[in-house]
């Protein structure tokens, strides 16, 4: 029993409790019926406790960490046209990229197994199903990561070379990302559906939606991506699993343009109808936005800030500015949420898709109190987004300028994550997603959040305690 | 000195001191360093307190009031097509509409003359502006509100009868509402304008947009405004001052059709241009679907719910659903927000215009918890529009069953306001509107947060009063 005396002489005011560390004496409190807020802080695993305090003494590093999040910051991601993957990102035949960290078939939930084989029967026409699975069984079809290419890819996030992809370039940098057209909803190639339906409207986004895309982008100009999210923050999308004001203000700046650059008023036509018939068409631009702006702090050596998130399905991974292109990963996680009528946990694959790039960069479940009609989605109260995004200020080493919060009186949204201060607080990156059918085909089950494993951002520390071992300031080998 | 002493024993936590009435009170405690939430309350005007006292124990009002709210919420207004305003309003020549209870040319402030010359020229356009202000001045032609003739006019509100007119029908009662459409930005002819550029403007929506709509429409069917409306709401609109989503989802919607249904390519695309380049262009499609939800409820005997609430820039004034066509009026109020560059408060006009009937509908500053970004229009922090928002349930009789908010986890906005609750509490409706230039065609000069006068609300209840005398079960007379 915890006996709870208040010393009025000095106290005034109700006394306001946080409790910290192991429950019970959260509990006690509970039992007394006193208020108190429980903080999320568990101590940090006792195996990185002391490179987690030469990294929060270095000077470097704090130096290093400013300077890359000023890089993602400052990035002016344009939408610039529309390559074919083959060219762009000098993807050859019998390769084919993917969404997450490194992975092969052997290892594939059904999801990625089926966008892999719907994307080579776009490649093999000639070939089946069980043709195509036979290549990817014996190895002779390559796999890497979309993000090894430059380019980011929603759920399964399945690229091979015939695929249009938008081309997105970074005013400062002149960095480019690149990502596919989003497909709409239903059975399409990103939860692994590879049916007829899906294949047919695969071919028709290459010879139709694409190329008027591309004519239209040649009236516009570049179409300036952050201002529009900007823009889409301020009209209730946090733009991972919200974007339908992004897609709304897309339409209205490419609408008369698409018409006077295409074929024929019909086809026009019918790619505004396609576009507008799905509110996620402009993930697939916030997704290569983010990519260029996160890889704008790539290399910054020293600097413990995450460039990359992605899960292949089967694991999360995560890449640090000053770790190069090496992965740190651990088991994806289940997303909580709300799942379509008729499907249940059982049916739901674990976490997919490079879409966490929206998070790496200050946007989605950071940006989630702009967008409080999310928890229709996602599940849970208004409250529920407003404090995902004030808790990722404490693992976050800036606000963005750009994307600002009109119901927080315009703070930025936190960004820029810093490894080392999630495994100081154990505070995980809030992650809005879609839930993909662990079933080839089945398509997408629900919506919901999930985190990160904190296995990776620990082996992440881990490996860049070991590597920087006496490279600072402060020597590290004591 | 006002001493409080807690009485530990029965009160558990810090006392909440609301404070109500004369300021002394609450100046004390302030003074004390005690928190106090002063309240808006006042006590009700001495002339009303009677009938007041009579309205609230009257089951027949309360019975009336509930069948008004219902017919206000249970509308379902298309956009249905475009008509012309002499076949539609039944508007003969020389005749004029204007925005606000009734007024006559002397009365007029700057805008209001501005628009009336406007129109005259361009329905007399063999004429000066001196020969026109001259018939004006003799009063040979005529004025009447927009009101008396199903229509809402934004601003100034001048409608002629050769402009073409929304036209928005409501499904469950039949009703008709119009409204011209919205010219855009700078001068145009609700801010007073009147020049060249004005006029030709008005003819290019006479000859080209609005039959370039109209064949739109031709192809999509009515378009249901409510569920239109809603999702804005849902996209930081809160469909009076802001109205960025709610023209984006138009656009979104008329898109393809227009360029399928128009001459050529170039005249849909200058129309979705025109339309793409005025976020307000949807304030003239929630206007008109307003006055049909509004006009639903007019004519319940015993109500005293508003049905009307609007400004001619010089006098404010409303409508009850219980007491027919009988405007109450008081002076219009100041609006206080923020200014554009280059003017001050000096040339701002009073109040002006029926887009009240948003507040009138549970939208607009009743609906402002719905946008946070409206701050950066009216001034303000974010708080300020979820207060703003929470303040109208206490005059509403009910929350609307279609307009929800996500930041309030789906409550209904605040509709129906009952002139009594207003008088009773002193709590008038919350405002959020343009500013106009008071100097006719000096155009839009700010926009802000603006009160109606209680004397108008007053007026309404003594009068209701009056008329109702021995009506109810409870002996007025008493």
């Amino acid at each position: 029993m915890v006996e709870v005396e208040i010393g009025t002489e000095f106290l005034h005011g109700e006394p306001r409790i946080a409790t910290v560390g192991i429950d019970l004496m959260d509990q006690t409190l509970a039992e007394q019926g006193i208020a108190t807020t429980p903080t999320q802080w568990r101590p940090p695993p006792a195996d990185i406790a002391a490179t987690l305090g030469q990294i929060a003494l270095s000077t470097e590093v704090a130096s290093a960490n400013e300077t890359a999040v000023a890089a993602i910051t400052s990035a002016r991601p344009h939408l610039v046209g529309i390559g074919v993957a083959s060219a762009s990102l000098e993807l050859e035949r019998g390769t084919f990229l993917h969404a997450g960290p490194p992975i092969e078939w052997d290892q594939a939930s059904g999801p990625l197994r089926g966008a892999l084989i719907g994307a080579a029967l776009l490649e093999f026409p000639d070939q089946t199903p069980v043709q195509l699975t036979a290549h990817f069984e014996a190895g002779e079809f390559a796999l890497a990561p979309c993000h090894s290419r430059g380019a980011v890819g929603p759920m399964a996030g399945v690229v091979s070379p015939s695929m249009p992809v938008f081309v997105v370039e970074d005013d400062v940098t002149g960095r480019k990302g690149f990502c596919t057209l989003n497909e709409g909803l239903g059975k399409v190639l990103r939860y692994g559906a590879f049916s007829p339906e899906v294949l047919q409207r695969l071919r028709w986004i290459e010879s139709s939606l694409a190329p008027t895309i591309s004519a239209t982008l040649g009236r516009t100009g570049p179409i300036d991506l952050f201002a529009m999210i900007a823009e889409a923050l301020q009209m209730g999308d946090e733009c991972h699993n919200r974007n339908r004001a992004g897609t709304s203000l897309l339409l209205r700046a490419l609408g008369p343009s698409m018409f006077e650059a295409a074929n024929s008023t019909s086809e026009a036509a019918d790619c505004f109808r396609f576009i507008a018939g799905n509110d996620h068409f402009f993930l697939n631009l916030t997704m290569p936005a983010g990519k260029v702006a996160a890889d704008a702090a790539r290399g910054v050596a020293n600097s413990t800030m995450v460039v990359a998130m992605a899960r292949n399905g089967t694991e999360f991974g995560l890449q640090l500015a000053g770790t190069g292109e090496k992965w740190f990963t651990g088991p994806s996680g289940m997303p909580q949420g709300l799942l379509f009528a008729g499907f249940s946990e059982d049916d739901a694959n674990p976490d997919i898709g490079d879409s966490t790039i929206t998070e790496t960069v200050g946007l989605g479940g950071f940006a989630m109190a702009a967008a409080p009609a999310i928890v229709t989605f996602v599940g849970g109260s208004a409250d529920l987004a407003v404090k995902s995004t004030r808790s990722m200020y404490e693992i976050t080493l800036s606000e963005h300028p750009m994307f600002r919060l009109a119901s927080m009186d315009y703070r930025g949204t936190p960004v820029g994550i810093d490894a080392a201060m999630v495994c100081r607080s154990s505070l995980l990156p809030v992650v809005n997603t879609g839930i993909a059918g662990k079933k080839a085909g089945v398509g997408q089950v629900g919506a919901g959040l999930v985190e990160p494993p904190l296995s990776a951002f620990v082996s992440a520390i881990q490996y860049f305690g070991e590597v920087n071992r006496g490279a600072f300031t402060d020597d590290w080998s004591e």
